[in-house]
């Protein structure tokens, strides 16, 4: 008889994090710390308490946001914290008028930001003709979400809730006219910042089995196919416990992919793009 | 005379941070914990020792890779776990030839990921059509970024080093056929992951100021505009620190923006996004 290892409570603490984003039995084990508990814990939160959020606790997240690592170090982002009712109600009617926007004290709206590096570049009077390409606009795309990722964990360690806002590109110059952006200066998403609302919890919601997103050395593209019908029930059973109407995720993808309708005007976004500033080459 | 609030090394600690991170005098203050102290304190890794990242380790981060949001719960990006040196050496020659990737032993492809929701979509006989567009392009890059970010945290909050390799955007298409991936996805960036090498530690790069990164309410276009000169002035700090060459911030990004071949053959993306199945309507 051998004797197994000493079951330590942050193994299982990992793996009581990794049941709640799996539902199928995946375990984890290594040291718990309080990052992996923020990121592992994460759920999208869309009802809040009306407090602001400290102006202390902003200075944090940007910092965060700025420790992201940027495309050599060019720092093509920027973000607006958004506390104006009349501002924020605006860029709501774009986003389809979502509760979690007008109960969020804050609203965040990260942008890729070419204008800044452009007018740096006039002010040498050099040239800027590699932020026509798409990788350009694709760099400030990058350079924003890794920044907002970073606030996000930030904001999470401290109690706080956040929810992505992806709708604010159904009407990407609607935003830009009530921020004031520049040529060069494209709206990627929102993030409402808020307490939550503790009689409103939101739960953590499951993920495809990991061996559905993880290839190893090369692409397999049936590692997905035997594991959906496992993800549809795990889905199924939050679905109930948070009162969701029941729809099997593989139909949900279907409708949300399947038509221009479901883009929810976002067909158009390219020429809106390119209407913004970025030539797109 | 007044009490001046008590000092807790809570508060000295992420004004430590906030010190690396913008030699500016910034402070912060509030509660601090691992997660920000992970954030706060991230550095690139470019030298590496050779020991493998253990599988539970690789488990812990697509975890967290998958914890991050996604648009509609699309989990539209895929991520493969490079430890072939066969195949690891070929994305280097797409990338220049970078030390970072030689030593790592681990390099993740963080990928925007099409093929899995349209091979959903085909099994159901459903049409596809949302995905042609810029959108869903933009829709799946978003979501490789927020969960490749959070695997960033996670590995470091572990003591990992990582460092982003945007220069497989140099040649997508050998990344493809390197790693057979199929129509409809798209390598947006690599990231090097191992144990930190102790004889050449990375130090924190100081980024712009906050105020210049940072808007209320509406975009400020002259907001960086006094704080190049300062910000010019730490850089070359930490330049000398780090036996780098000493240049310009302001003249780093006129030089990196300038010309199309500062692009380093990413001037033809567009053509290539389309090649490798992504109409870009």
């Amino acid at each position: 008889m051998t004797l197994s290892a000493p079951v330590t409570p942050d193994h299982n603490r990992l793996t009581t994090l990794a049941a709640s984003r799996y539902r199928n039995g995946q375990t984890l084990s290594g040291p718990w710390n309080e990052a992996l508990e923020a990121i592992l814990s994460h759920r999208s939160v869309r009802d809040y308490r009306p407090q602001a959020v400290p102006a202390d606790v902003i200075d944090i997240a940007v910092a965060a946001a700025q420790s992201a690592a940027s495309s050599s170090n060019l720092q093509a982002w920027s973000v607006i914290a958004v506390e104006d009712k009349d501002i924020k109600e605006k860029l709501n009617a774009v986003a389809g008028n979502q509760r979690q926007i007008t109960q969020a004290p804050l609203l965040l709206v990260w942008l890729a930001d070419l204008a800044r590096p452009r007018s740096i570049a006039e002010e040498q009077d050099g040239p800027a003709e590699g932020l026509d390409y798409v990788e350009s606009f694709l760099l400030g795309v990058i350079d924003a979400a890794l920044a907002a990722q970073n606030a996000v964990v930030a904001l999470e360690s401290l109690g706080f809730g956040t929810c992505y806002i992806g709708a604010i590109r159904n009407d990407p110059e609607a935003v830009s006219q009530a921020l004031g952006l520049p040529d060069g200066v494209f709206p990627v998403f929102g993030l409402t910042v808020g307490y939550p609302d503790p009689a409103r919890p939101a739960d953590v919601k499951p993920r495809l089995a990991q061996a559905a997103v993880v290839h190893r050395n090369r692409y397999d593209p049936s590692a997905h196919r035997a594991l959906l019908g496992d993800y549809n029930q795990a889905l199924s059973t939050f679905q109930a416990e948070q009162s969701m109407p029941r729809i099997d995720w593989t139909e949900q993808v279907g409708k949300r992919i399947g038509t221009v309708a479901a883009l929810n005007g976002r067909h158009v976004l390219k020429g809106v793009i390119r209407k913004l500033g970025f030539p797109l080459k």
